[in-house]
């Protein structure tokens, strides 16, 4: 109970519920759960390239070779990888940056992967950065920050601000609608 | 009560809530409301130019002589009209649809303001239509349908599709983060 409850979102209540649950089932269950963990600390890494998780030499998207080389989608986190993959819209590789830019957190340039990214830009070949951070404060610095150091190198181009698809504009807030009608595009 | 209660999300519980509160309170309050909803019925009509509510001959809106007529917003309903001003990013003049196409539902093109759109593209001299129905399929629709109509005698936008301001990628829906990706913009 004690190390179920230092995970997040856990309190001393599910922990008691989860090990109890763990106490009913055939203990080959827990002992699949044990070697997943063991495995997840023993063979999960960053992949080198990429700096996704990776359990072989590189992650499954980097080793994949019939991907687009000329498309490379700048990320925060890895958890902002499987989202893009379920659109279907993206054929390209991915970049993870390790965080956003906040100077109040003490998070610097030097902290995230940003060397590592100008880096691939130059060596494989990239035409074209999807800048894809959160459209949050600390992600449209660092998008900001990323095209300063990439202009002239790539083209760059960020994800769409707006309106949520299945949204209300009576209940939108001004913030989305302001970028909505700034952003506005030509129908054709 | 019962008059009361025929408001929609007033149950029973909440008019009489509210009719023990109008009776706790002094009269000249009640009244007050009384006059208001009676100058409601009687003042308040469609504008005759854009069909929003207007109370003079004009709504407040068109009457207003300082905006930039080049430019038309076409919505679904009034209500939408404040949200889109309270983000101060648009100077033009409105159009009010009265829904949006929606076959199953019986709305056809003929039950929307649309030849009084048209008729108003053609007469007061606009240069773009920023077409403002929801991003909802019937609200899409009716974009299609008017940009169809609209070809070739105006410039004719849509509000950005995309991530709400302060969104996370990794609880954005595909559908709305597809659109983010296939609607992604340069950066200078």
């Amino acid at each position: 109970m004690a190390e179920l409850s230092r995970l997040p979102g856990i309190g001393a209540r599910s922990a008691q519920r989860l090990a109890f649950h763990l106490l009913r089932q055939p203990s080959e269950r827990s002992l699949a759960l044990a070697a997943a963990l063991t495995g997840l600390a023993e063979r999960i890494h960053p992949c080198p390239r990429c700096f996704s998780f990776a359990e072989d030499e590189l992650c499954p998207i980097c080793a994949d070779q019939r991907r687009d080389p000329s498309l490379l989608c700048v990320v925060e986190e890895p958890s902002a990888i499987l989202p893009i993959e379920r659109t279907s819209e993206y054929r390209g590789y991915y970049h993870v940056l390790g965080g956003a830019l906040s100077p109040i957190d003490g998070v610097d340039p030097d902290d995230l992967r940003i060397a590592e990214l100008l880096a691939r830009v130059e060596a494989e070949g990239v035409a074209e950065v999807v800048i894809a951070t959160n459209p949050t404060m600390t992600g449209e610095a660092t998008a900001l920050y990323l095209a300063d150091a990439l202009r002239g190198k790539v083209r760059i181009t960020r994800l769409a601000s707006g309106l949520p698809v299945g949204a209300d504009l009576e209940h939108a807030d001004e913030l989305t609608l302001g970028r909505a009608l700034l952003g506005r595009r030509e129908l054709a």
